[in-house]
């Protein structure tokens, strides 16, 4: 069976190494390619020193999109929407993942509020299909360009889009955990070990440019105006990872059984998504393309706790997925895995 | 100047080493000794190590309470309720302040709602004064017998009391998370370090014995039915320290000033409380007896986030605080230090 | 094709889950059965949350080792020991790889000074192949029964191995740092996480029992006497991996190259062993059966630095790897995986 | 009591920041000024966050060095060389402690070996003290211009000078582990939080610029050739302290209690080194100027472990004991706590 040949540009980052780790792993790709800016020339195990003898690939300065069949962007915010215009004159057959946030948005008028920043190509926004695979399979299948989520923005759909699909709306109240992993590879002083280590510390309260792709998605799902985010990120001592807690108000009519019968209806038979009793170990996920839900009701309280790995399901994994829906795989291909514990 | 005697009733745990540690170099205390079932005759230092050569203290298996002016009792919840009204009948005049979850409930009734148990002194409830300080200060002059806070109601209350007294009502959604020194010195499933580490857990949702403390102490400070906490406890993979992240609607008429002014008032001249003016970090108060506060408004909400040093703020040092009130000492007294940073 | 029966007696324990997940994913096997006395008859999924979904295996109290092909012994030390006589008088073809130290030391009078306890089957210690795999392939494609090294053991074997085999002598000093895991899933004041983050502790110094089966391999691999350890373990702050600094004195005669040399001959086309040009770091090999070495000479001195997951190389994965070479199976399968960076 | 006028050079790094919070609670001493090229004007708890609400303090572009009675010099290597001549034209008489590796080796031949660049001020070098206060008090009283030690310096002199005064020679292995603070308050690739973490890395063996100034300490303590090491630093995966694990043969003729006598005899009366009967934990001496040592002998062999917090005993700290002591005053004031535990 001849192999999908992909290329990934930005492969040096983080995400760039988990997309090249799960990629050399897949049974139905070939990676043809990797860019990195900085390691031109280098192997890439110069930059992710797990993967040493595991290939002798090492990174271009380009790809030859003509003879790829899909291409990964895992460069930094506004690569994309620079770049993305002339790959597909290029290359117009080619199957692009942006794992930026440069296509999430159908609206160009947010892109100046969350990302501050006007778009580069507007009229690509709504070719771009939201990937969020387990809530937007069915338009994944005919997908040609995808726009990855944010691994925030994965964490808290996971989470909440059972309850928009059901019909809930208002407020949540999500403070989401993040590994460090997610500030990418590059130093600085949010990542700074010493201060970083024991150490939690919110930012961008509110203000987490996660939060639109998620309403958009939540209200895509309700078909009307959904559940509201308020978000509070917050920088947590460990390198992998996202734990969000999502609390709302129980809507009028609920009870616990509507909440686990939405929940119950929304994953059935999705291999990745687990709905476990108890709040769930952010170390039972890690390592893994899996997210573990918890849901329960109290007094009028609903409380949604999602654990993802932010570089696996929240990035490169879901990445994958995707590409394994587009292309009509089994969505587990090169997936299949679980993380060690602990 | 004639030091005051005092004793710790269960000085081997975390919270009776800082006890220890923290009364060793008050300037108006003696301590006069500390029990230990577990360690009986031996030196604090092996409970300790960070006190070996700092004291010649060794365990003593009882205290003798006649000769101490002021007694901390550091023990596990229900040993205070079984002791105290005996050492009360012997030492009448001594002050007692207790750390447990023993007598901070007003109403019997919520004891065995709360903490699965009866209360056994149910008389002596009235007569103790919940020792959040800077809330309860007043009171705090003229008691003798103190319920020293758990280390996630001082967390949410200094983060809510100024909106209680300010008038808000309603659900607080707050997701606080705790290092691990929370759980106490002994070893227990959720504190194993392969499984705590780089780990995010939440656990007893909605259902933290915390909760009605922290309600029953902003009912007071609003003069009427104030706001309802939706608790969401978090096993974090530090070992110290409580971040509390509060969210809420900003209450009808408020403005982002209504905010500022409650909070400026509430803790104006309060050494320990410091207003800052971004999300804080957690390793700035670990180790010290402060609480840094940020409170902002945006689109009808509120977040408040509070960090505290859960075993000072949250435990011994507010309980030296309370002694300091009690005794009319400078608030400050054993208390006037940073932590170190990083 | 037909799959290898195998069994795992002791499930349940950190090595216990790192089989079961290996296995899982080996090509060659099929995952009969695992025992644990703790959960008999519970999901797997209740002692490895990270297998949920990926198995519905439930532990077993007991395993039929007459339908088994191979059997994994990860129980406590001593459990071995009492068991295997039975075993093989019921299954006399079955190949078992045992985890413990109960089959490492050819001599039995060693097992009272290192184990402080006598060996209950003497008569079996010389039927038993150490499995430390690189150093001992050819008697191990041979071999029924093997013991599986301890974790020190595999790091300081691998250091060491090449040294000995080139003829170096004398005193190694062997400093070893290892990851909380490798103290097993059962609570205890080691591994209380309070008290081990953000720590360092050494232990048994010059005492551990791994020390006299590193001797015996590097002797069986001189010939004669060889490198004797002088070994500090030491308690870090992390779950995973064992880092050990070996330090000796250059022998005479020996250049730079003559160390350089007999790693590159020690290790000549073997999957698992890494030579790299800078000290390795410990993240990239953890979640994976790679060892990164590094040796260097200055002012005559070498010092040689392995780096191995505790949890894989050190115990579950080189056990598999053992698998695979006594079956004839290429030695990478089912550990043919890099781990995730960072 | 008129007060001691001090001043800190470089007072925003985390050295400084130490310095800060000592000397703010110093008896003895009025922090007159602390300056930083980063933030001059901005007040200093910008920096050091744990400081906010303890001093009114902001940075100075310069201090006023003729109003100073002593200096602490906390800028990068190099920085010292360059600006000491000119200081003491300046003002003559001033005290200085300089933390950097500037003064600290006696030789300017070997400064271009271990420190790549030649020395600016060669004729100092002889008019700095080495500060490892323990071990050279007497010359310490009278000194004016101090150059205070290493880190990983601090921690191997601590361990080996006792042998060394008792006529131990050859070759001690030394493998220290440090934390992540000890690189600086500067991101770096070194400190990055996502690798950092859960890692080990050892890099410069046998290369660190502190061997020398232990050597050549050794040496004089000895008054011959003395000790020689075989260093290898690793970066560990925490923030605070340094863990050194040293070993030598045992000398012709020594026994057990040989050392024990050594160690008693070097640091009876020292408040701040605690001999210790089992392998030290780090923890116990993270937060104070302590410094744990532990020794053993076994079968020939020697292994002495040490324990401190690289900020205090190994540097900030250290530089307050060494005023102290040349000022007269109590060599405990400002520093006789402990940390806090766990």
């Amino acid at each position: 069976m001849r192999k999908l040949e992909v290329g990934i540009q930005g492969g040096a980052g983080f995400t760039g190494g988990e997309l090249i780790r799960l990629l050399l792993r897949h049974p139905r790709v070939r990676l043809a390619g990797a860019t990195s800016a900085t390691f031109p020339g280098r192997p890439v195990s110069l930059a992710h020193p797990n993967l040493r003898g595991r290939t002798d690939l090492s990174f271009s300065r380009k790809l030859d999109y003509g003879r790829l069949d899909a291409l990964f962007m895992a460069g930094d915010h506004g690569d994309a929407m620079a770049a993305v215009p002339a790959i597909l004159r290029r290359a117009g057959g080619l199957r692009i993942i942006d794992l930026s946030g440069d296509f999430r948005l159908q609206d160009p008028a947010l892109y100046p509020l969350w990302y501050a920043r006007a778009h580069r190509a507007p009229g690509l926004l709504k070719e771009f299909v939201y990937g969020l695979t387990e809530l937007n399979r069915v338009r994944l299948r005919k997908a040609r360009l995808v726009a990855n989520p944010g691994c925030f923005a994965t964490a808290a759909a996971l989470a909440l889009g059972p309850l928009a699909r059901a019909g809930a709306a208002g407020i949540v109240a999500v403070t989401a955990v993040t590994g460090s992993s997610g500030s990418g590879a590059k130093p600085s002083p949010v990542t700074h070990h010493p201060t970083r280590h024991a150490n939690m510390r919110a930012y961008k309260p509110f203000c987490h440019q996660h939060v639109p792709e998620v309403e958009q998605l939540l209200e895509a799902l309700a078909g009307k105006k959904s559940l509201r985010l308020s978000l509070v990120p917050v920088s947590g001592p460990f390198t992998r990872g996202i734990y969000a807690v999502c609390q709302a108000a129980l809507p009028a009519g609920w009870k616990a059984g509507t909440v686990r019968e939405a929940f119950r209806r929304a994953y059935d038979g999705c291999a990745f998504v687990r709905l476990v009793e108890e709040p769930p170990s952010l170390n039972a996920v890690v390592g893994s393309n899996h997210c573990d839900l918890f849901a329960t009701v109290r007094e009028g309280r609903i409380v949604v706790i999602s654990a993802i790995d932010n570089l696996i399901k929240g990035a490169a994994g879901q990445a994958v997925q995707n590409l394994n829906v587009m292309m009509g795989f089994d969505e587990r291909a090169g997936l299949d895995f679980a993380g060690h514990y602990p």
